[in-house]
C-alpha cells in the first residue's frame, strides 16, 4: 500500500536520498524544510511543527534528516551552545513526534536520526553525544508507549562519505554514503519493527 | 591521602550513605543540598554552583546525587515536564561539571548520576530515559576532553530498597540498597577509572 511521508530535512544531503530512495519503491514524499520543499517547517519551532503536521492532516510516517548540534572543545562550548542545540536536534525531533502523534495514522511510524557519536566521542562532539544518547533514550522509551500501534526507530550513521569538510574531525573513521543511510530510513518506515536503533556504521 | 569531596545532594538517600561511608574511610565531605548541609545550592541553578565552587575554592571530587525529572504517560507530558527536568537533571549536572572545572585540583574527579531507565524503560519514564542517556554521553565525552588529568564517571542505580513509594513503577526489578550505591560512588572517587558507567543493579 502506498504510504505518505513527511520527511523534514529533505534539502539535506541524506535527506535528498530519501526523497529518491521512496520515489523509486512507489511511495508519496511531502518534503520539508526551513527554506524550501512541500512546506516549510524548522524543528526548533514547536509552532511551526504543529502548523505543519495540521496543514498535511493525514499521513503515515514522520522521518527526520534534520538537526543541528555545536561543535567546539569542551572548555569553550557555551550556555548558548548546550541550549541552541538542545533547541535544535534534541528538543526539537521530540517536539516533532509529540505535535505530530495527534495527526499520523494508526500504524504509522517515526523515524528520527542521531549519529556515530553516541558510541564514539570526537574532540569537540561532546554536546552531539549527549544529544545522540536523550535522542536514542527517547526512541528506546517512547516504542513502549506510542498509541495506535505507531512505531518508532532512530538512525545512526557515521560520518557521511559526501561530507567532507567533516572527515578532518573523524579521524580512522570509515564514511558511508548517503544512499545507504536512506537504505536504513527505507528498513525503519517499511519494516515492522520498533524501538530500534539503526546503525549504518 | 585524604580527599576534600563536594557532595550534591548530600540530604538525599544515596547521599546521606555517600557521607556515612566517606567519612568511614576518613575522606572530607563536604554536603550540599538546596536547604541543608555545609554550603546550599540548586543544580538547576548555574548562578547558585558558580558561588558554591567559588566558595569552597578547592577540592578534590565533586558527586552529585540530585537532579529532578517528570515522569507521566508518554501522552500527558507538557512542554514544562520536559524543561524542567532537562534543567535539572541533565543541564544541571553538567553545569556543575563546567562550573567546578576551573577550581577543581589536578587529578580530580566528577562523579554524575543516571539510573536504570537508560537500559529499561519504565512505564511514564520517558524523560527519564532521555535525560539518562544524555548524562551518560556527556561522561562518555567529556572524560576525553578534560584537562588537568581529571577523571569523570557516571553512577547509574536501579530502584532503591528504600523508596518503596516507586516500587510499584518497577514491577520485576529487584531494587538495591542505597549503601550499594555508596559503594559505587566509592569506586568512582577513589579508583582510577574514567568516562566508565557503573551500572548498581
Amino acid at each position: 500500500m502506498k504510504k505518505k511521508i513527511i520527511l523534514i530535512g529533505a534539502s539535506g544531503t541524506v535527506g535528498k536520498e530519501v526523497v529518491k530512495r521512496f520515489q523509486e519503491v512507489g511511495h508519496e514524499v511531502i518534503s520539508v524544510s526551513r527554506k524550501s520543499g512541500d512546506y516549510q517547517a524548522d524543528i526548533s519551532d514547536k509552532q511551526s511543527l504543529e502548523t505543519l503536521f495540521k496543514s498535511v492532516g493525514s499521513f503515515d510516517a514522520v522521518a527526520i534528516t534534520a538537526g543541528e548540534v555545536a561543535a567546539a572543545p569542551f572548555e569553550s562550548l557555551t550556555d548558548e551552545n548546550y541550549s541552541f542545540s538542545f533547541g535544535s536536534k534534541l528538543m526539537g525531533q521530540i517536539n516533532a513526534v509529540r505535535t505530530a502523534l495527534p495527526y499520523i495514522n494508526a500504524g504509522g511510524s517515526f523515524t528520527l536520526i542521531s549519529g556515530v557519536l553516541t558510541d564514539e566521542p570526537i574532540l569537540g562532539g561532546t554536546i552531539g553525544t549527549v544529544i545522540n544518547g536523550g535522542i536514542e533514550g527517547f526512541v528506546k522509551a517512547a516504542s513502549n508507549e506510542l498509541p495506535k500501534g505507531v512505531r518508532i526507530n532512530c538512525i545512526s550513521p557515521t560520518v557521511l562519505a559526501e561530507s567532507e569538510a567533516f572527515h578532518p574531525f573523524f579521524p580512522g573513521f570509515i564514511p558511508v554514503e548517503a544512499w545507504k543511510v536512506a537504505k536504513a530510513y527505507e528498513r525503519a518506515i517499511l519494516g515492522v519493527i520498533t524501538g530500534r536503533i539503526i546503525k549504518v556504521y
